[in-house]
């Protein structure tokens, strides 16, 4: 079964690999030269493919981020500046020797339906390298192309804009913090592209406001007794708190925790209705950055004029020179009909973020088009688990009506609980997606059947981080080293920082979670192990 | 009365003040051109003043930095970079017509003992304008020339630093993180400067290391809540229970609640004695730069080679391109004779920091030579304020011996207490010494007094930050508008970054402080209010 894998990133490397696993035949299609898509920081800015900042960090910890049955070297920092996370990618590559599937230098025109499609689920593909098209046909196509290569620059929402005579331009735009020396800069957005901007800015602009109609709720990297966040926010305990408290009782608890490190509403932070979930921010320095007056925080822009900006509320003119507009990206998928995959405000109805659900034959799949609120590499792989199980007719999807009324749900549901903002459908609670998926395909640890047989592995999955992993303990592609990496995540974790030990001292970790995990194991029993 | 002020920093400008108010006349002789001491940013290192970098951000917060009559601008920042620390400055200068006795231009060259001091206590002031002396006398002399001029770099401790091929300078000589550019960076010494000088150089470096043998707690301008530090840290609550704990329980509540943020061992930085209480380093960004590998923190420099360092504890050499030494000043007063005040080990024996013991006459006083955990502004007004009633007889000091006596036993003690480090010899708990000398003049607030006549006020004083306002409510100097100081402390300090209010969010703060106001009143009974 020959596989099309349009595009070598993170998702397409995670793709092409679990084709592999499965015994397919991937082709994988990169338009660039080499491998990283986003991750893969390039000075010059190229049509189609995404674009970093030098400064890029990774949001979620290594532990989390990892692919599942390839553990990051433990000398590696913990969250990773994206040089470091391309060097991984690499030796993923190496390690399971994707390069020689992967034709680079080689873009995807078009996807087409085979004539004998609604039989054989086959597609046409049109690729073009060195100016030469080249029609194949394969079984199957996974569509990797990411979403963060077409910026979304809605100009008509910001009255005035083309009276103003500053400078301004998309995030997309930004490598180097020197366009700012000396400027009053704007930055329209909060995003995490936008607060790094701002942040970068404020160290050698004049005078920096970032502008937020919502507001957002703010995390830090450096979470509770300086773990990272993701290590203790994704944890089965945790989930399965926040997924069944009632709304309210939610709520209020994800308010107080969050307002712990620094009360919102004091920085101009808070969102606007504090109500609704909203997926948070991630930044370690703006809260310190907003106290020292390096940046400023001001409502939504009411309109541009020639040198200034006014906004929502605020009676005064603030006068600007450039403007950064961190309004997000919109997905595309120029060779794909609309009939297959139809991107409607930034949102593509999918089934389970991966399948069209209209298709005679489930022979395309999306990977990647998801932002859940956790790191993005174990998802993309168990999506490509899934979905090569799938191919090969292992696993079924369910009949059309039903997908389309959950995706149909879905879409109601996440709109009315993230507002009325559209880019944010894409969004969905990490630990609760993956297992899903992981149920689909029998990868799903089982904590109570563990708790006989292996408990301190049990406890260390229920109360520990939800680490990729777990997702190898058992079903297809298990495998024989996720044990022993999920017992060694916490030294994998601090042995980068751990490099000052004075003598006497030891880590406290260990004890720690003896304590907190039997404290909390009668909390699980009432809530009920899956 | 006649009085020489020495240096026209905050210590000075607070001196000249002082000396107005009660009627002495000061002559306050400032070398530079300008006010302003160390707060003065200039971009080239002038010889005998303190040399700031260019992103120097004040530690403490604008409401605990205050003089005691006059509040920053409710629109200042919280935390104040250089930049408008001066700008208050010269506010300060401006609104109590200092300049007019300041004489800039002019360094005094020597000051010696007059011939009659026995019986006038008399002083014998040299200075130098343009190349000219002059001789002048004086009644009585404030020494306001500061400690962070004269840098201290002790090579010799450092074997092997003659064979290193690579720069090194002391952090005096920093002003911008270019000179890092793509090098491999030591930072020796884990002060409040080299934290800083270290997170810079890592954003254009290659590499950064931190050594500190000793290592250090790190708190953060962004406290509980997001509150300051110091309006949580320094209040009278806090304080006394502080200073009434026992020992061994007042140091697991210090390392407790140090370690919240994040735990010191797993980020390398443990105190090596975490039972000695160590003044604590302020940075908001050093936990997420080492979480994140951009700064690495190692142990003590064993031995320096050509290319590289060894560090104590590590086998492996680490290359190194450049060594930035942060290990602080000296104290000198080289008009001074060492007859008069003799600094050994960074130690000057002065009754509270401020008197030598030994004179036949109390007619010279040294302001600001202390290293508080609190702002230094309120101690350097507090001590001239002292100083002038002492002056002016209306203050007396005790018997030579008496003060003997404390100064040695204070020696002793902090040592013992902070590690046999001369360098933390200066360093003593802000409040009680603020109110020790409030006390000496009558300006100390009583609180129990209060809480009949005003009791709000007198809440507001035990359970708020312990603001310098407080120290104007009464006594000479009092101030008219120091109550309503007091009571708006918090609306300055929210002030400039509530700059997006969301419709109907309100402050949170006041009804919390009443809460906790009355929660805590029983403890305060129980630990009985001074």
């Amino acid at each position: 079964m020959r596989v099309a894998v349009v595009g070598a990133g993170v998702s397409g490397l995670a793709a092409t690999k679990c084709c592999l696993d499965e015994g397919l035949e991937p082709t994988c299609f990169e338009q660039s030269q080499d491998i990283g898509g986003l991750w893969r920081y390039t000075e010059h800015i190229e049509a189609g493919r995404p674009s970093l900042y030098l400064s890029v960090i990774s949001n979620t910890s290594k532990e989390m981020s990892a692919f599942s049955d390839f553990p990051y070297p433990e000398d590696f920092p913990v969250f990773l500046p994206n040089a470091r996370l391309l060097d991984y990618l690499r030796c993923y590559a190496e390690h399971f020797s994707l390069r020689e599937h992967i034709k680079f230098g080689t873009a995807v025109v078009s996807i087409r339906k085979h004539p004998d499609f609604a039989t054989t689920g086959q597609w046409n593909v049109v690729t073009e390298a060195d100016g030469k098209q080249a029609s194949h046909v394969f079984d199957a196509v996974m569509v990797c192309s990411g979403n963060l290569s077409e910026p979304s620059l809605p100009l008509h929402c910001f009255p005035g804009i083309e009276k103003f005579r500053g400078q301004y331009f998309h995030s997309r735009q930004y490598k180097h913090p020197d366009v700012f020396q000396g400027k009053r800069v704007l930055v329209v957005g909060m995003g995490n592209s936008g607060v790094d901007i701002a942040v970068e800015a404020s160290r050698v602009a004049s005078k920096v406001t970032i502008c937020t109609r919502r507001g957002a709720w703010l995390l830090s990297r450096v979470f509770d007794h300086g773990y990272p966040w993701d290590m203790i926010y994704n944890t089965r305990l945790m989930s399965l708190i926040r997924n069944n408290l009632p709304g309210p009782l939610s709520w209020g608890w994800v308010n107080y925790n969050i307002n712990q490190r620094f009360n919102h509403e004091n920085y101009g932070l808070q969102p606007e209705k504090s109500c609704l979930v909203r997926e948070p921010l991630l930044n370690d320095d703006l809260p310190s950055y907003i106290l020292t007056g390096r940046v400023t925080i001001k409502p939504g822009v009411k309109e541009f004029k020639a040198n200034s900006v006014v906004f929502h509320n605020c009676p005064e003119e603030e006068p600007i020179d450039i403007v950064v507009f961190c309004t997000g990206y919109n997905a595309s998928f120029p060779f794909l009909e609309e009939s297959v995959v139809k991107v409607e405000n930034k949102h593509a109805s999918l089934y389970k973020y991966v399948f069209p659900t209209h298709l005679q034959k489930h022979t395309l799949a999306v990977i990647g088009l998801i932002r859940p609120f956790g790191a993005i590499m174990p998802v993309t792989e168990m999506q490509a688990r899934w979905v090569t199980r799938v191919f090969k007719g292992l696993c079924r999807l369910p009949p059309q009506s039903v997908m389309e009324k959950e995706v149909n749900e879905k879409k109601k549901n996440q709109v009315k609980w993230f507002g009325l903002s559209f880019d944010e459908v894409l969004k969905t609670e990490w630990l609760v997606y993956l297992d899903t998926l992981a149920s689909f395909i029998g990868a799903k640890p089982s904590v109570l059947g563990l708790l006989c047989r292996d408990p301190w592995l049990a406890l260390t999955i229920f109360f520990g981080p939800c680490s990729p992993y777990q997702y190898r303990l058992r079903g297809p592609g298990h495998w024989e080293g996720a044990r022993q990496a999920i017992l060694t995540q916490w030294d994998r974790t601090l042995k980068p920082t751990r490099t000052r030990v004075p003598a006497g001292s030891s880590s406290s970790f260990p004890s720690l979670l003896v304590v907190v995990g039997f404290l909390l194991l009668l909390a699980a029993i009432i809530f009920g192990l899956q």
